[in-house]
């Protein structure tokens, strides 16, 4: 049996993001078509898997502005999101993607710039039947946990930051 | 500064192994060697991380036997796992590989086919210093966990099995 599976990566620790791009590595693989959407992570950032992505001509488009809790224009922002939403949307309902990512959708969710019901309703309507959406960040609110079929809490249990390291090409962008 | 972490996913959830894919498809972007040895899976089975690695040219290396709890013959499936750790060795000691993954190795240090002492005191004199390590598994000893850099639990909040959904190609093997 083939479904499409609404997966959620939270929590605080790593490897939110990073399982999400373990999955695409999976499925590319596999010759299925996957979509990167980020909704924080800024379009001009040139991290590995941004790197990798333009290497094998995956479809990835980061939308945000590199918002941190130091940013002043809140309202750019949240507006920044809700674009990427609209993104997202055409992404879902266009059937031409066995897997769409939404890369740290969950802080626009959080901070109410996009509603969580709108988004669990218009997927309800929208999302097709076989279609594997996958949506990480911290603080997953409870409506899309029980929307979802798999989520899993990363738990930092030890992390270098503390011991004064520094985050790691390669590992960790 | 440029440090070779020590990295262990660990916990009941989903996103250990498939986290470590993550950071390879990031590092594979940066030009980076990634080393992949798989303790446990099968040397023949074809998964999507498989075909990936083999378009890639990627060095990966299955060398389990598919153990799971139904397994009849032990001590091939410890072999095997020593044979693993003999070619992790010298993968990580030959100064070729920027990240070596040693995916589910855990499952050998905890039934203790591999003394998990042995193995930190051999990473503590042969690893390279710039040299990233992933384990990845189940049940990380503590004493793995303790000469970590960096550990994350993946926990499990919600899983589709359980509503009697199967795995699904591409987001799963």
């Amino acid at each position: 049996m083939r479904k499409g599976l609404v997966i959620v990566n939270t929590g605080n620790g790593k490897g939110k993001t990073t399982a999400a791009l373990g999955v695409l590595f999976r499925a590319w693989g596999r010759g299925m078509n996957v979509a990167v959407i980020q909704f924080i992570k800024h379009a001009t950032g040139n991290w590995g898997e941004i790197k990798a992505a333009k290497k094998l001509q995956i479809d990835w488009q980061a939308m945000g502005d590199g918002f941190t809790w130091l940013s002043k224009d809140l309202d750019a922002t949240a507006q920044k999101t809700r674009d990427a939403w609209a993104l997202a949307q055409a992404k879902i309902a266009s059937g031409q993607f066995d897997i769409v990512i939404l890369d740290e959708m969950t802080y626009a969710l959080k901070y109410g710039w996009i509603d969580v019901h709108e988004v669990i309703a218009w997927l309800n309507e929208h999302k097709p039947p076989q279609l594997h959406l996958i949506i990480t960040g911290r603080d997953a609110p409870p409506e899309l946990i029980a929307f979802a079929d798999l989520v899993t809490e990363m738990r930092e249990i030890k992390h270098p930051y503390t011991q004064g390291i520094k985050a790691q090409p390669g590992v960790e962008f």
